[in-house]
């Protein structure tokens, strides 16, 4: 039987981890580390830091890192992510069964909150199938049922960056007894501002789809790398800071080679 | 210099609480504890457990309970919420100004996360106010200026009841790709389904809010009590479960002498 944990590690903050996330790494047997390429390395580092500040024993907990498959860049966005989480969870199903044949725990650290914008939990969903289509004959699959592998999922909640900008800003969500939508950059371009909210918060933007929007009495607030050392902090009215916002986020780009960012924006007091 | 931190402590799992709030609790001088009236006497003792736990040296951290004042149960419901965050805040400013008379750290402990429906953030900005006009004479609000007391916020988030309930469903919040929105039992109730989103995330609900949508389509994730030992999970398509529910909450209601719960309507797959 193979055991995966999802476990929400927080936004970088080593001290935003919780001990259920710390209970979950240590009994890990293997954990799984994703590499998106040279950009974003220092997501990279920062999950070893975790393990290396992290796990008690070292010498038990194997850490395998691994190349993340690209996502194809085709107009079909839907139709691109489906392959993508296919491939990945392939990926995920091959690292098990070389690392663990006689099945154990895998502990897997993700960003935020597994809940949140994260695709683990849905390519954990297709690896049962995988699992099964790896095997090469029926004659192993018939053993493989007969030894009844099964995989069990558990989910360890973790601070959303969300909740980091906001508590960096001294700010609650939701307005008094009104309520939040979240949403995507790509959404809030096509769509406008969403029926029925008074605030919404912004995730997943490649930069500037608030621009999409009549500045008159919205005020935004603004993250970037949330919770690390580099964290950068906005806010103001949306016409006075949108062009501000967007030349920062150029520049911290630049200057890092990637950028993570959210923001918060509300048309009434918060 | 007085220094408040509003310490997400999560659901009621202890192992839900991060490594920060560990901390800020001890670094507090004084924390305060509402207590709620005897009916939510297992949330102080929950509150209380904590601190036996997690404090590091019981003798250096004072803990004060006292009683939070009642909201007036009056129609006008904002003006209501209102009038009692100004008393909450005099109570805070009145038990600080008697524990910590020269200045120092403040814990209080927070359910969920201080940003989502929580009032604290929006008590703790009256507090200035009330630490001022609570002073006797202008001979010593004159004398407190001098010695320029003040007051600083820190909000260390936590694991919210929304984060649990999705863990423990093993189910993300958003449709892929899709928005989400929070709201509130009174909105759901009187506004129905809110525009431009595929799954609505229900707190606060005084019960059953779901039975003002046509259930037809729409799938719910429920859950009681979520992250203690009395936690309580349902789920089903609206129409077969929604009965359920409501008999469940109410036998659990009348057993435990309170409840919390919240849901999850999707009308995609998640």
């Amino acid at each position: 039987m193979i055991r995966l944990s999802l476990i929400g590690i927080g936004t970088g903050n080593p001290d935003h981890v919780t001990l259920a996330a710390v209970r979950a790494l240590n009994e890990a047997d293997l954990i799984l580390l994703p590499r998106k390429g040279e950009a974003k390395s220092d997501l990279v580092d920062l999950r070893r830091l975790l393990c290396r500040n992290l796990l008690d024993d070292p010498s038990r907990t194997r850490v395998v890192e691994f190349d993340l498959p690209q996502r194809d860049a085709r107009a079909d966005y839907l139709g691109a992510v489906d392959d993508w989480h296919e491939s990945i969870a392939r990926v995920w199903a091959g690292l098990m069964e070389t690392y663990l044949p006689q099945g154990g725990r895998v502990g897997m650290l993700i960003w935020g909150d597994p809940s949140l914008y994260d695709s683990s939990l849905r390519i954990a969903r297709r690896l049962r199938s995988c699992m099964k289509s790896s095997m090469k004959s029926p004659a192993e699959q018939a053993v493989e049922v007969d030894r009844k592998v099964e995989l069990q999922v558990e989910i360890v909640p973790g601070i959303t960056s969300l909740q980091v900008l906001t508590a960096e800003h001294r700010i609650p969500l939701n307005a008094l007894a009104e309520p939040v939508q979240i949403t995507t950059g790509r959404r809030l371009r096509e769509r406008g501002w969403p029926g029925d909210t008074a605030s919404v918060a912004v995730m997943l933007d490649s930069g500037g789809a608030f621009e999409a929007l009549p500045p008159e009495g919205i005020y935004i607030w603004w993250g970037a790398y949330l919770g690390m050392d580099k964290q950068c902090l906005l806010d103001g009215w949306l016409a006075d800071v949108a062009q501000t916002i967007i030349e920062r986020r150029a520049a911290l780009r630049e200057q890092h080679g990637w950028i993570m960012d959210i923001y918060l924006l509300a048309r009434k007091p918060l």
